[in-house]
């Protein structure tokens, strides 16, 4: 549901007025030639013909995916109209417009020191973002739940540790909110915040992080189908907020017999999604596998496949982190893997143009 | 991590602060014979041999599974020394202890006559609880969101109407809370709390729902295994409240080709939960099928299989409802599906017994 | 793709005939009162229209789904002329009219004395027809293969046993064909012909059974949809043999953690099939769920989802099977089974009437 | 299972002699330094004692997965004795030495001018191996079968036009047996035997081509988990032919709504699966995403993560090829693609190499 408008500023508001009348809500794109307004809410409400032929109004497209906003027929017709600007700025980077981003770091903050320690060596190695945990999503109530589990002082502490870091060295920073309640909090710290794959059905939580001014990274739930997955990112562009970072970390493995990987990661559905949406979508080899030995290999392969970027865990001692050490490197690891990376992505990519092939983002 | 204990109030009361001391916290059943302290809190942290020797302290149990309040084991230890009722107290009914408990109702509460009209109508065909979606979670932000999406104000009118039309025709009632901002207003209209299935990884809001002194129906979630579902449960139990209903309501499916029904609906998870804790478990056939047509076999399919009761979506015009009208059933089918399945829940019992086999609940 | 005709035998001849010169097959139902024929093979290749105009047609009804021979819709128009018996004769019961069939026995033929004696004590606990695996499929080439593995003699004898208890205690005996080359071999001593789930697949092998003059008894591969299902059935009906007596084994588990029973049973499947084919449908509780504390439930639940028998594993002492103990009952045990899932069969059958709701079967 | 002996030929004789006497097969690698025996067939059988003190025994070696002969384990054992060489020779290629290995053609041979085309042409473009199918499973009975499902003669002829078409474009061939009859006369004409996805668990199909003395190109089922897809492919070991090539396809996807892709993908089989086995394992993105626009995307992909070659379905006219056009690339994108491939391919593994990490095949 898109509406084309070369018009008075008057007119649109008129257009954003009757579309409020009915209980739905606009989504405004302002472009340099003309005026794109997206309408979110129930579809059985939403009045076509009258609309089409309101004054201003110069054409109505119906997306027939239940993900329209962050759609790429949407995105080529705001962008036509010079009114959405598709590449995510994080940090001096723009995610999406071809330059990989690296977001490294460990799977939880434990202390100061080793945050920092980490934050130094994944700079030095090529990362662009720093990760920690916070708010942990696990399991078991009886496992460790980060240090936000413990109480909001300890949780503050955490996140300045990890807001100072990030100043530190130089890396814009994220960490999960896991509940409602952390996102005020977490949003005073963080430049990013992450909706883990536990949540991707949160509507509520994605809505709130929606009204937030920050980038989102929003992982795929490992039971969810790639429909849902767009679907689900809807909620966050429904708010306003269309600076959302996909992230694969694989599915639930199926078959019988001992467990190879953790999860089954779905490369596959980094091009698929890539033809689906303009969002970038980037790839945790670290969950995905839950194997330190795989991290390499997989990190390749998901740029190879079209990846904007990668999320790693990384540690100095991965013997000695509380959480997920099995799926972390080191350091010195992670170095070659960017370098890696970087050829890779060059080169998948230019051999692509030449053969008018695979994705083109 | 159990702790038996004959012993003095003040024994106690310096076991619960020595827990509290470590950053962990005791779940406490005062039997009429002994006292049972649960610990509930990062595993790693307790000093179990400290415990051991502390003045009144009779024994430490271990119990290895991540769900450990809810478990069988603990359940039997607490009940032992005449500390757990385990029957779950609804409305005249106590589920668990044999008696099948039917909830039934719209999808989604969707005007005060409907609800009524369904209320009565149920209410003659035999089912025990109301059942109606206010904080309706869709997959898509563009299908409606049930009453509660639209404001707090329409929210709050129709939970008054299911709370009215609960007490007009004799029925506690349940709603499904969707946010952590929902709890505390739907707490005040219903008698039940529901967790749905996508949100069973919501661990925030179970812990939320667990501090409300009202029994919780948690759904599982259709990616999720049996040690899952059990492990989020047990977050409930962690904030003090064992009244928690489990519900079965249908895994992803696999396999290629048409999709004969929208759910797997895993019925032998039922009676492999009911070895595992002593919590009831119901079944959901609606969405756990997505076809009306097959929810009256399935029903009873699910009886037979042990269930201690089930929630069938019912509305008198089932093609005029406005979600999920394909898997709605009529009042008179429920009734005939409710005399079905009490003679089946009877007859497997009795059988039961004579063998020595099946499902003991 | 079906024709109805009332015509001469000239007529017939002559479809028939042209349905050959097109590289097809014709599958042809006589009846009472017309003669049904339909057309197996390469669709792309049948041209409708001139079937359509030739001398003793009367009209040609095209079926979309793959399965087409197996179909409720070629049924009903073949019955209706006559011209299709859709139960199963078994020994002295007919699969498919409403009165369930039992099948028991061990899992692997290990010796005669074994063999002997469980089918005596399973006819007197009431089941119909023996089961005993000869032909082992088996996941690791270091197990045990069955006796069937060893050599063609110890196959023989092995099959000749099997012949002797199922004559000597008046039940017909069904056993596995594992490759094509034991079909001759066991179709020699069989009544009834099994092919595993692992070989549902298998297209060869089903065609070369359905050349065979006997019952064929169809596992659901493990990873199978329901339409696929299906469709392979029709591999057997397309070589003219419709006694095919569909199978529901368990489909592969999701979700992650410990695995509490070893597949999932679908039981939805079966009234979903049922609605599909008029070919008969049981459940095999004891690979379906692994678990020999899970079958008498899985059992009665299997039942009242509408099923029209059950296979099931019984050795008089389950922990000295060979193969798969862990899944076993005793005698004893199915006895008690067998009297409760006949009072359910009757009593879910009797309620559906009167609800004019479930399985019509 | 396995016993080191640096001993005379008589004593090697022995052992292989006692081995049969249990029923047993041997497993006979003679290297230039020492003889090593594998032992074949029911683990419970054998008597590990008594053969550790027969003379000539130096070590017995027990390997607990269920697949042993094709194991990392056994082959560094074997190796290290000089007797077996890992890598498998496809014309002057050694599959598994680092070379990567590309087999394209059309999924299916249509005719013999379509053949020879496409073998001109994907010479040309750098691949080096022939694949067509001609017995071709498919999931319904009315689709085409393939050449080889018409006749034995017309299946003759379609082999021999391969076997033609590969002599005269310096290209070895493959295709697919479906079942058992075809092993001996495709034998005849194909230079490697392919077992297809959905025979991957027919055993005796596995043991046919497991006596000829061809490479065996065997797919992994959709179903399986890594564990019995090398367990299924020991099966082929088990008959004395290591020349096994593993191929991954695409696992049946999970997840609600649409079908982006119509398997998924699994690539971080391919690293797990190289740490557990000597054998060579390839990818085949066509059947493993069902789309030819994502077919460069996951070469590439597979390639980094490790794979040592590809298996790609090529057409100079996708839109004509009767079966699977849509998931066909031309001869020209081929090029590009094996280009794209073959530099990643190198970069990967010297990346690698300097980092320590990753596979090191």
């Amino acid at each position: 549901m898109i509406m084309k408008i070369d018009s008075t500023e008057e007119q649109v508001s008129r257009v954003i007025k009757e579309i409020a009348k009915y209980g739905l809500r606009a989504d405004v794109s302002r472009g340099e030639f003309r005026t794109v307004i997206g309408i979110v809410g129930d579809e059985r409400k939403v009045p076509f013909d009258h609309f089409a032929v309101m004054p201003g109004v110069k054409e109505i497209l119906k997306i027939d995916t239940p993900y329209k906003l962050i759609s790429k027929e949407y995105g080529r017709v705001a962008e036509g109209a010079g009114g959405l600007r598709t590449g995510i700025q994080i940090g001096d980077r723009t995610l999406g417009n071809g330059e990989p981003l690296y977001i490294a770091g460990p799977c939880a903050v434990e202390n100061k020191k080793q945050l920092f320690r980490i934050a130094e060596e994944i700079k030095k190695a090529g990362a662009h973002v720093l990760r920690g945990g916070i708010f942990k999503p696990r399991s078991s109530v009886h496992s460790f739940q980060g240090l936000g589990g413990i109480n909001r002082k300890s949780a503050e502490t955490a996140l300045r540790w990890l807001s100072e870091a990030g100043r530190e060295f130089g890396l814009p920073v994220v960490t999960e909110v896991r509940g409602e309640e952390h996102v005020d909090l977490a949003a005073e710290y963080a430049d990013i915040l992450q909706i883990g794959a536990r949540n991707m059905y949160n509507q509520d939580l994605l809505a709130k992080v929606g009204r937030k001014n920050r980038p989102i990274l929003l992982k795929r739930h490992f039971g969810a189908g790639i429909e849902e997955f767009l679907s689900f990112a809807e909620y966050i562009a429904a708010e306003g907020n269309k600076n959302i970072i996909l992230c694969e970390r694989g599915i639930v493995p199926i078959g019988k017999g001992k467990e190879y990987t953790r999860y089954t990661l779905d490369l596959a559905a980094v091009p698929a999604i890539q033809k689906e949406t303009y969002l970038p979508i980037i790839v945790d080899p670290s969950h995905g596998t839950g194997r330190r030995d795989l991290v390499y290999n997989m990190s390749c392969a998901a740029m190879a496949a079209g990846a904007n970027g990668l999320m790693v865990e990384v540690h100095y001692n991965p013997e000695e982190a509380i959480v997920d050490g099995r799926q972390t490197i080191t350091p010195a690891e992670l170095s070659e893997l960017i370098k890696a990376c970087d050829e890779i992505s060059r080169m998948v990519k230019s051999r692509a143009e030449i053969a008018g092939q695979g994705s083109t983002k």
